[in-house]
């Protein structure tokens, strides 16, 4: 296995979540802070115009114009998109400065606390995410489920690189900086920067022998109707209650006039990004995850 | 003293706060809700261009708008600065369907839990906040700081009619509806159309003798290099502490090396809109408040 030789630590891919902003300008003001022996580290402001902005986004998510064949496809020229080339041009596998390991810093309105979204199940990603549960008992690890597809047709930005994860933590507002989170986000990334250091290093690291992971299976609308107006908003019972056992005939979701709408599945589902403010507009109240248990197996030292 | 005669209910002043928005399709659908014997109840979704966009404005924040100067100053003629002269010629005082109570309804990003924000301290708004104490221990009061001045240089959307006030519930993220926050926002604007009721038939009503209002006495902004960029962010000890005592020498700001800045002041205060997403803006960090007492007169029954 290749040294990884290079680390790129993204913040601003959504131009209203502050806390990877911050850390960005943080890092490039004090570049010593994300040094290492083995490994160059830099950093990217992805979507500096969406946060002049304030935005999101200003013509579609950024972090949805990773694929492919959508870097390859000449006719699309939205901001994003644009964008996206410009990225995947300079730190993509075929870049001027390719990066081994992006590291996606956001946050979300769900409260999903700390969780780190894995970009793929490679072995180096599974003991990351090991390594980090060791550190954070609380850590909650996400698999995309990207695990079946091919990485080529994965929409995110930490998916041009030869490893990728995205750190995700709420709840925090859109366009609010939250102190603990600020320092807790730096803290996880100081971590990520010292496991692949060791991995670079070979060194003894302990894992355990495997780690839990919830794997997305499901995308759930808001009940709607006809012209496409939400009818309903999460239940309260359900509100914040991220990662939280969800059993068939629980409460999901209450209409205006107070009526309970209950989760009619057979199987007990894990949901995550429980009304997360930028997903009403894409038709996702929640996603449902079920737990994976993944095998670690640490490098030969 | 005359009867009220027309009540105007409005969400939706910023487009991207969606209790008052819902709230109101939800009174438009059921008008019955909001109806009572002795008035008429109407509604006004004020920023619909801005809520399209999901954001709180298009040109400038609309419940800014609202100065007698500026409504009559042709010049003006932003998205928002049209939008308010349409909204003052229809339930303004010389409009074609004058509002004699405004209700609007707002989320912050603060935890400011419940709040009315008085536009006047006329004994019949006092007296509404009084009457809501009793039913809502939790309520907080909050002056905008409008006694000494006068409500033609008042800024906001309630402050065209004879009566108004605000309600701001928060911590709610912008793009975001919590069951939870709607529910209890239906309930105290059916509160404040009760006691309208109340009011047009001089009916006993028991109130306290005096109700605590906090008065805004000063705005405070981040600590910011020469820029304008932020160089810290609220404190974790004061952040969700709306309407908390803050003392000389507590932590108030954290910089994002960690060192902390305290209070310097004098004197006690108790902030609130503390870390409001759309105050960065603004050069608002939070606002310093003061406790007054605000002697209640009900009515002659």
């Amino acid at each position: 296995m290749n040294d990884i030789k290079h680390v790129l630590i993204v913040g601003g891919t959504h131009g209203n979540e502050l806390t990877g902003i911050y850390l960005i300008k943080k890092f490039q003001r004090l570049p010593e802070l994300m040094t290492r022996p083995s490994f160059n580290s830099s950093t990217l402001l992805a979507n500096p115009e969406a946060h002049k902005q304030m935005k999101r986004y200003v013509d579609e998510d950024l972090n949805r114009c990773f694929r492919q064949q959508d870097l390859a496809n000449p006719r699309r020229f939205s901001y994003e998109a644009q964008r996206a080339k410009q990225i995947n041009q300079q730190f993509g596998a075929e870049g001027t400065r390719p990066a081994d390991v992006i590291i996606d810093v956001h946050t979300t309105t769900s409260n999903m606390g700390l969780t780190l979204i894995l970009a793929d199940c490679h072995a180096w990603s599974v003991g990351l995410a090991a390594y980090l549960t060791t550190l954070y008992p609380f850590l909650n690890v996400l698999d995309s489920g990207l695990a079946q597809k091919s990485k080529q047709d994965a929409p995110y930005l930490d998916s041009i690189s030869r490893f990728g994860c995205t750190v995700e933590i709420g709840a925090v507002p859109q366009g609010v900086l939250d102190a603990a989170v600020f320092q807790q986000a730096e803290a996880l990334i100081q971590d990520i920067l010292d496991y692949v250091e060791a991995y670079n290093q070979r060194a003894p690291i302990s894992l355990p022998d495997q780690v839990t992971a919830y794997q997305t299976i499901q995308r759930i609308d808001y009940p709607r109707d006809e012209s496409g107006e939400i009818m309903a908003m999460i239940h309260p019972k359900l509100q914040s209650c991220d990662y939280a056992p969800l059993h068939p005939g629980d409460p999901m979701f209450i209409t205006f006039d107070g009526q309970t709408i209950c989760y009619e599945g057979s199987l007990t589902v894990y949901p995550v990004f429980i009304n997360e403010a930028a997903y009403y507009k894409k038709g996702t109240a929640m996603a449902f995850t079920q737990p994976i248990h993944l095998s670690v197996s640490a490098w030969e030292s």
